[in-house]
């Protein structure tokens, strides 16, 4: 079989100059986490102070992971002989010893918490822009966006999941038995589709469209509505999802921003290793937004669905595990897909450039 | 140690110009399975006719396993985006595209089902010849050979089992538990061995013998007997068991095949990686066959048997595995062992010579 | 980061010129155990008349491991097709032939039994000198030592207990749970430290110092005490520890051989693999001798900590895996460890003049 029509790279590399998720601020009230990115064991933790730390989980004394340590009022204290370090990766304190040797360091990576988020860098840290930092403000707006947010382990590329996000056609296939419903009307629906300055957009129209009960019950529709999903990715890691209804004559196309139904969806793709990554995703509730129980119901509606997509995409990895560089046939179906890989592939390039002029 | 009477690779490479069981025609009831043959991932359905296909089991446009999807009318559809494939390999269908690129389809091996057996061919589909499938007649006839099949999968090289099953004097050391019996008496049989024009051939007496309780229940017998087992192995991966006995005095050893105690068994290792294989099995009851209880308690006689040998298999493979390449010391009892190793040796030949003229 | 001050080779190559401890004798009250030491599968077994072999765990008919089989009056037979071995590895019998052709053998090691414990020797058997075997004769004197041993399987390389033992500074953050106690204590210790012929010596003096219950309980000590703990290392694998206390005032510096409290352990780590090794320990009870009891205490308080250190060793050895030859830094407490390292080091390079020579 020669594939003349296919999309190169299942795998995709890392891109290491950008931010990405590391963890949700709470998971860090009990301390500290271990977590794996980009083949890295790193500790996250919260100091004394408050102060949030990414450091090389392995202690530059006799290699022990500092997550079996612990923190104290000086800073992170590994478990194995006591040696102490902050924020920045710098030994503070060696048990029995009053000099401090200047190799005693772990490396550190920067690190931002914003909109209840931990954000690092995983790249050069001199190219470490904050003001590139995807805005996710909803996640400070609890009264217009109460939300709950998750984190699934998935045995893919990370690139999976933005392909699985790209092309819709998938809910009818996948998601039969969750929100899937008939694939025939998602193949038929109004697309838009276009590239933007670092990554892709598409938004999917059913107008004139009979809404679902969930969002009659949130939209209080009585009759049709103008039924929208909206997608942006924000390259590599991001996707910003937009899925929403208005009554029918309110104008949709022209403004969203209207009472109707809205669910908002970050969804990120932290690469944890060629093969596997971490998934964020947030879910806030705009339509039922005093109801504590609607948000807590539309988090329990999405976490078996995207269990579906963990479960295809680590099935689809350990095909292509099989022969990597073998190619894949694209449809039609795949242009918002093959946006999302033109804009990944770019990074990579202009990583390429900057490594390469790094070194001259 | 210097080991200078040696029998070469304990792992065989796997010998691709031939039929293989793929499953037991049972297996497809609820539509179709998964399963790896020589390193290949595949899909063994059948359709809404009732056409038995053996695809590569991963789709063509994103690589998710076919297994994944469902049988519907035009075929066989995958789970993530829908595309539909048909018993040849061929997309039929395509969500949302009328036209359907040529390079649209997924590999198919060719396929038959003979005997409730679903044999598959896994080399040059040319040199695919129908009429070398070992025929096994019996288990289409339920009133003379009722019958009883079961599938393990084995942790070792196929050709450990086609040594085991040519070599039975194990049958006092694996099998002392359950059907072995004195290892002197299976020591003393008399043997006679022959290779074949595709395999080897071997039959053991126990002559004047006093028949063991199955055989005296089965065949009603009431002094001593003449006892056989006959096993003919098909390289490279079939093993014709018939195993028997008839009251002194029949003529036996001129006509076997003439009231007494019968019992045929179908041994097929299917290998699934190079130390692995898929080990198919099946035992006619030809001894008490309106007794449908008899079935059974010969299967369940027979079943921890082979999970003796698989347990045996699995472990000589762990030790083999550290060192492939290194000898083995032969000794008397492994004659018919050595034709097997001979004629699957050949078969290898063959298809080197085969491949190399291809390439011409 | 660039580590100036670092020690090589977190991860030690076998030493294979040595004594190591296959086994306690009592382990072969059954008859016979597999283990793996320095890759190589072994059985090690008692034959019928007491006397104790280790051989390679591999028939070398069909590769088959020995330990599926059973010790029979012959010696040791393979549960396959039945070959009996006797401890010097040579085939004995093979069931239905007279001639047994002289490859017919497997790999034998020296073995030594003394004090309780099989020793083997892994190297050249021209070098096995079994005077060089570490005497323990504590195991042999259950009225004055009453003991009991145990062993762990431990996922690190082996010279990682090695240093955990050189650099007790580890008890204040490892065990806190434990025997822990103050790190500040442990720190400020009397430390002497010095390289032996085969190894490194320390002993750490706690004086004027106030027992801890076991020990009030253990030597009936009314006030304060004079507290050691002596380690000494013998290289490649073997710790011994003997810590206690004597009341203050009987001059415990000039000599410790008097009544008052005392403990002594065994520590060997055996190495199976490069990053794995059995740790072998016994714990001696030198001060409630006729109190069953106390020895079980003794043991029941020992074992959870060496658990903990258990965990530690092999979430280190995790880190170091990622990148084996990366630098390690050496703080103050290092000493004895360093020590350590250089006396195994020069066994590697004496072994390697050996290996040299050998060739000429």
């Amino acid at each position: 079989m020669t594939a003349t029509n296919t999309i190169e790279n299942a795998i995709v590399p890392f891109v290491k100059n950008a931010w990405y998720i590391a963890a949700w601020a709470e998971e860090l009230d009990d301390g500290m986490i271990s977590r794996t990115i980009m083949n890295k064991p790193l500790v996250i933790f919260r100091d004394a102070e408050g102060k949030v730390g990414v450091l090389e989980d392995r202690c530059c004394h006799r290699g022990a992971p500092l997550t079996h340590g612990e923190v104290i009022t000086e800073g992170l204290q590994c478990g194995y002989h006591g040696l102490v370090f902050d924020t920045t990766g710098a030994c503070v304190m060696i048990p029995g010893q009053k000099n401090i040797p200047p190799d005693a360091r772990v490396t550190a990576y920067p690190v931002v918490e914003q909109n209840q988020i931990i954000w690092i860098w995983t790249g050069d840290p001199a190219l470490a822009d904050e003001s590139k930092i995807v805005a996710y403000p909803y996640h400070d707006q609890p009264d217009k966006w109460p939300h709950r947010k998750a984190m699934f382990q998935i045995k893919s590329n990370y690139m999976l999941m933005i392909d699985n996000l790209m092309d819709l056609t998938h809910l009818g296939y996948v998601h039969t038995k969750t929100i899937g419903g008939n694939p025939n009307q998602h193949v038929a629906a109004e697309m838009e589709t276009r590239p933007t300055d670092n990554g892709a957009y598409f938004i999917r129209w059913m107008l004139d469209h009979k809404p679902p009960p969930t969002y009659v019950k949130g939209g209080k529709f009585e009759g049709n509505v103008d039924r929208w999903q909206e997608f942006e990715y924000v390259a590599p890691s991001i996707v910003l999802q937009w899925s929403g209804a208005l009554e029918m004559g309110k104008g949709a196309k022209e403004n969203r921003d209207q009472e109707g139904f809205h669910l908002r969806l970050l969804h990120a793709a932290t690469p944890e290793t060629e093969t596997t990554f971490h998934y964020f995703w947030s879910t806030s509730n705009g339509y039922r937004q005093d109801d504590p129980q609607a948000t807590q119901e539309m988090y329990e509606e999405i976490y078996p669905t995207f269990i579906e997509d963990q479960v295809i995409m680590g099935v689809q990895q350990d095909r292509i595990n099989l022969d990597p560089d073998r190619g894949l046939v694209a449809i039609h179906a795949d242009s918002a897909l093959a946006l999302g890989r033109i804009a990944v592939g770019k990074m990579l390039e202009k990583e390429q450039v900057q490594v390469s002029q790094a070194a001259e």
